[in-house]
């Protein structure tokens, strides 16, 4: 044993020590079923340094939802948890504190969630947690951990397809990235439309086909017996003769795997078969791959595919692109063809989210039944930084579509309010900047759509997982409704994330509140 | 189901399509015995953009010798690779390789290793892998996923232990980084020196008590419901009387916070219990703590901890310090009990290794039995970058301690080489600018270590794993055997990787061997 244990893993001990604590604490004061609401949303866009997200695409509801289902304590938690002991050598956690978690559950809370595979923005609810005050609470960190990694990928996926313009993404990245969550990776890379991953048990639980051909090792393999890279690749087109891929440069790319590959295609087209295309993974990308797709139609190899892989994110896409696009005509190549036939192998720099390697995705409460069991206390943490503040009460979030059925803004109301429900015009205001608003008529929106829908009740989800390929389908339409500003992949454009009036009124009046309780310091 | 089977976690297929591919074709060529060596390492340290790693320490080879251990082929997995189809419609995988890996494994494979907790340097092998070649090939992508981000990551931590300057390191960053791999993460940074972590099932597993206080909800929570902060701090020190730290910055740290703190510290006193502290999680940390301090202080309670919280690296911890050195002083506070006092809980900037998220690890082969069975050949990938092109053959690692007892460089000698073995003076040569070299006499060295040992034999790991707190002792010697100008932070002084003049002889003419097959065209 490592000592930690993998039948463990997302166990229902997987979340902060200081959870159980204030569980344990409200348990003891009587708080522990006080019906709760806590919201979670994220501040601001992933920024990479040089160039920044302008949206978020939505991932880990699917798998935070099963978890939560199949939430069960066992006894040897419980051992665990009773043999704990704090500096002064009592139990941490007493018995009637254990006998509740062990029949804790999720039974009687609710989610509303923004659905996988929906853009969203910073400080609009992804989701809210509606339950008794000791449970939603435990359920803090697992929530973090399930949305978090998985939105920030998706994202950063969401970016990169964009940048391959309509190229083929495979996800390469599982040797780099953290542990078994490369599988939650390659699954938010799905999502936001990476056409296949290496990794194979993700692929087949996904229904999908892996896709991967071969390593620099088995060239060297063929190299250090005495045969070298062309009988490697004949090899290869044995074993592959519909399916062959070579990678060409592990000796020298354009004199001696690019030849040695074309020798290699004219043998298999020779023998009835078609090759499908060469692998790149070093050098300049740009310069070789126009080179290579030269040397491949001179030999009539025109639909064979050029791979490209090494490093590769959004902007090193976009510049290959744009180097390949000003040197194919001094080749002779035609770059709208050569473009068509380009595959993106990409691996670290999605995996990890390079430039920005975690989404600052919070869990907020905004609301606590009072005395009563009836009226809900809005809740709020004021913060020196405005834009640190949530919003505070019992929310709904819409998004607005313009005529042209883009997408214009979110709208975060009151609960059971709805955007020009009795009104003609919507005042939207900076979420943080008071005074800052516009006004929008009715007649300039096409479509109002709540973002928000029941997805766990009862102690289940309300509807069964979607497959990948809805939920990328829902992710391509939702990218595809956004201006091109805000798709840009430097400095994009601000989309408009706003309060309506009354939620706008409340905010202010909660901070006021807040703020003449204790005197600000500084 | 989300489509990702939780049961499917690092199981058999957890690897890159192309392995399956690879093993396949070894499988059909009569090549899949044929016994190779590949090679372990990474190329750079992490640079982290304004700082960077000056050694790394190894984490994750426990887990990955286990999950070596506990490797089977279930029927399903067979069932799922066998529906696998080409673009021809044909299967990808046919019988006899179905057949052959129902009874893969890895008894035939062997493992030498640097132990974990070690102190790691670029380019010298961390670990070699002999056996199989289709076996060792199918380890590649799960080895480099068990391996590259735990040492990531304790590289990290080590670092930020080393600025914290005997502070306790707490590891915080369960809700930020990527899925379960935050339990390898929390390992990690124990095994570099943290003193806890505030992940639950990880402290079990590793048998330490996990650490945390309260979060801004539960004083929101009586904010909601009209009762204020001081109520929310004296239900918890009525629930935690002897572990009573509580968490000052929900509205004003100065002005509310530390007062109220204050008063219900007061209160546990004279009820003869002794608090424990004080967490900061906002605002300015340096100047907060030095007047937090003053106002404990004053009131007596001199040795309360402080616990500083929110976006803390090596470098802020750093920060930190240096900015309450100069400021301790004017407020009358005595900095060097301070400093003793001083806690730090450290989450996303550690858990994802902000600056630099990906250890670039690699499993390269070195070398392949000839035909007879016996001869070993080496193998070498030329590169255009010199610094890629790994050392080839068999080879082993030392570590040179000089007269002080300081690691003064790590050396690759050929397999069954030994430094000193029959000579007074060692060549330590540049593992890649030819000609540059300095030598070494014995008398200038005080003790020669082998780095690797057996590790994995016989489908097993050859000894029980060894306890966190064994691992911990062993890197705080080794960091300790390092020079200063290694440890710090900034543009450290690069430690000395050498090879020896032999391996150095033999790369030299494969090198010369791989240019000769093939002209570089560039």
């Amino acid at each position: 044993m490592s000592g930690l244990d993998p039948a463990g893993t997302r166990g229902p001990l997987f979340t902060d020590h200081y959870q159980l604590v204030m569980s344990q604490l409200y348990l003891r004061e009587g708080l522990a079923d006080r019906t709760a609401r806590f919201n979670y949303f994220f501040r601001s866009y992933p920024d990479y340094g040089s160039h920044q997200a302008g949206y978020c695409v939505t991932a880990g509801l699917g798998a935070l939802l099963e978890w939560m289902a199949g939430f069960t304590v066992a006894p040897r938690h419980l051992d665990a948890l009773r043999a704990l002991t704090g500096p002064d050598g009592a139990r941490l956690f007493d018995d009637a504190f254990l006998d509740w978690l062990d029949v804790a559950g999720f039974d009687d809370i609710e989610i509303h969630a923004v659905p996988e595979g929906r853009v969203v923005h910073p400080h609009v609810p992804v989701l809210s947690v509606t339950g008794p005050l000791a449970v939603a609470q435990l359920l803090e960190t697992p929530l973090l951990n399930f949305l978090n990694y998985p939105t920030l990928i998706a994202t950063k996926a969401s970016r990169i397809v964009g940048s391959a313009r309509g190229g083929s993404c495979l996800e390469f990245g599982m040797r780099r990235g953290a542990g078994s969550a490369v599988d939650e990776g390659a699954r938010a890379a799905m999502i936001a439309g990476f056409d296949a991953t290496s990794n194979v048990q993700a692929s087949l639980d996904m229904g999908t086909t892996p896709k991967g051909t071969h390593a620099h090792s088995m060239v060297q393999a063929y190299m250090a017996l005495g045969l070298g890279e062309l009988e490697a690749f004949r090899a290869f087109a044995r074993s592959y003769p519909d399916g062959c891929v070579l990678l060409v440069d592990t000796i020298d790319t354009l004199r001696s795997g690019m030849p040695n590959a074309i020798t290699v295609f004219e043998e298999l087209r020779a023998a009835g078969h078609e090759p499908v295309g060469v692998r790149l993974d070093s050098g300049d990308l740009a310069y070789l791959g126009v080179r290579a797709a030269k040397m491949l139609d001179d030999a009539g190899f025109e639909e064979a595919s050029i791979v490209l892989s090494g490093e590769l994110d959004e902007l090193t896409i976009w510049q290959i692109l744009t180097q390949m696009a000003d040197d194919a005509a001094s080749e002779g190549v035609d770059w709208p063809r050569l473009r068509d036939r380009l595959v993106y192998g990409v691996g670290t720099r999605l995996i990890v989210s390079e430039g920005d390697g975690a989404l600052g995705g919070v869990y907020k409460l905004v609301a606590l039944r009072g005395d009563d069991g009836e009226e809900w206390l809005p809740a709020i943490k004021v913060s020196d930084s405005p834009q640190k503040t949530p919003i505070g009460g019992l929310t709904t979030a819409w998004r607005l579509y313009d005529q042209n059925d883009a997408a214009t803004a979110d709208l975060v109301t009151a609960a059971g309010d709805q955007p020009f429900a009795d009104r003609d015009t919507e005042e939207l205001h900076h979420p943080h900047r008071d005074g800052v608003f516009r006004r929008l008529r009715q007649s300039e929106v096409s479509r109002v759509e709540a973002l928000h829908a029941l997805a766990f009740a009862g102690g289940a989800p309300v509807a069964p997982p979607q497959p990948v390929p809805e939920l990328a389908a829902r992710c391509a339409d939702d990218v595809a409704a956004l201006s091109a500003g805000v798709r840009r992949l430097v400095n994009p454009h601000t989309y408009h994330v706003s309060l309506d009036g009354s939620t706008k009124a409340t905010q202010r009046e909660l901070i006021a509140r807040a703020n003449a309780s204790a005197p600000r310091s500084r």
